[in-house]
């Protein structure tokens, strides 16, 4: 029986949609409007990619894949973080996130803040707890936390942001734009299948060869994401050429449409040659990989 | 001998001030405005309480301080995030700190918000690295990063500058002002000196008796700084009355300036109280919370 990823792909976000909410404190805790604005944005219809490829590369190594879940949701939760604040007037200043309200339009730019700042906070304060709970080995799962840390920080997508900042209505190389998106994007995607493969105890070797992967389908995500805004993806819940408008550095404007197509597709191979030895255990993670950029054809 | 505290305090802050640029990435990392930002606000001349007070809890149990100075910076990096983001024009909108520019002045929105959030993580990402390589129990360095979690996010800070954006220009009750103060300031003062007992392996009930301490302590220096920026201290580095200014709330609007002055004390007296059963190894932390409200005397 062939592998059905659309039932896989509902399966999961279901299992992954009630962590979070089990994980998140009630709206109705004091104050309300903080607990209020981190649950709107976490459920404002995201596809929990990152959750769902942290518990593919559990599925590597072990079958017991829901032992995993609260690092699954740690991980959506410092997505959502970063979506909210990258958002906020001061950034890309969007106001729809997915066809949604973004949170600085709902509830004011103080309390977005906040509820980015809290769903961080939140994110590690959760890998240590279930991590202890799911009776991980405690240095495991330091290191998890240690390279979930890098990811979301300096070495990652806070620096990313950041150049991206920079770049806007600036003339930029290629060298700058794989900068960004390997560690807007890329960085995040990279740790989240690796941390779910470290937790079900997979090797250096093994861990290596993900990270790779992680990272090259992370840009190639992205690159497709480029691709998108020109066609004016529906998926997106944003209007068409919203990056050219801001001035965005995209590899559409750097290489042309067809030239970023045929990149998004070169690197999906790359990556997929990367995981050659899982065999069908790697099954779950190829389909993913392709899921990700098909979009663009 | 007695205990010499204003040479106690240059001491751990030359200590805790090493440490941190040790544990920081170096500003000519790329993008180095990102890098810039982050080290202008950790160097902007904070007093380093937090992580002086972790070190005096760690005190209680164990000599060998240095041990947790991996810990104390990292409590110095969430405290300095904090600051940043607070600052933020859609917050309390200051332009100065210490006397020192703020980050957004400095830097521009995005990247002192960006300054911010990479601090948070990066606190994490040490808390998780350095528990490792100073050889503390996993499961304790995990019990210490859930607990400055929480201090951090929704059930601390965050829940404290929500609730005091929301009263801004409001009316508010006793029970509010002291919602905001020991969610605020209080609960990252308590973790920290939970932590620092944690980490050199005091008991629960230690614990729990330094847990009281700290948001007692925590409340005591907030009602001393309200006190403060009615008298107009230098030491705040930003002018008389600028909370007054900003309509926030504040003890001495509450209650007057000497009955706030009268509480700032109390609260010392009752936090005396709960660490009574230290005996000398208790006499930093207990020079140190008189030191916290002796300014306004």
């Amino acid at each position: 029986m062939s592998f059905d990823l659309q039932n896989y792909l509902r399966d999961r976000k279901e299992l992954i949609d009630r962590g979070l909410d089990r994980y998140l404190p009630r709206e109705s805790r004091h104050p309300e409007i903080i607990h209020k604005a981190v649950r709107h944005s976490v459920f404002a219809g995201g596809k929990r990619l990152r959750p769902v490829l942290l518990l593919a590369g559990y599925e590597l190594f072990q079958d017991d894949y829901k032992r995993a879940l609260g690092f699954a949701c740690a991980v959506e939760m410092l997505h959502t973080y970063s979506l909210i604040h990258d958002d906020l007037p001061a950034m890309d200043n969007d106001d729809f996130r997915r066809g949604v309200a973004s949170s600085h339009k709902l509830f004011g730019e103080a309390i977005a803040i906040l509820a980015g700042d809290a769903l961080q906070a939140e994110a590690f304060g959760l890998m240590a707890r279930s991590g202890l709970e799911s009776g991980f080995s405690p240095k495991t799962v330091l290191d998890a936390i240690s390279d979930l840390a890098d990811a979301a920080g300096m070495k990652g997508m806070v620096s990313g942001q950041a150049l991206d900042m920079e770049t806007q209505g600036k003339s930029y190389s290629e060298k700058e734009l794989e900068f960004i998106h390997l560690h807007k994007t890329g960085a995040l995607i990279r740790a989240s299948i690796v941390t779910g493969a470290r937790l079900a105890g997979g090797d250096e070797k093994a861990l290596a060869a993900l990270s790779g992967f992680g990272l090259k389908i992370g840009l190639a995500f992205q690159v497709a994401d480029d691709v998108l805004d020109v066609k004016g993806g529906e998926s997106l819940g944003k209007p068409a050429g919203s990056d050219q408008k801001k001035k965005k550095a995209t590899y559409v404007e750097l290489f042309g449409l067809n030239r970023a197509k045929g990149l998004a597709g070169s690197l999906i191979s790359e990556s997929l040659e990367l995981i050659r030895d899982f065999g069908t255990r790697g099954e779950p993670l190829r389909l993913l990989a392709r899921f990700m950029v098909e979009r663009v054809n």
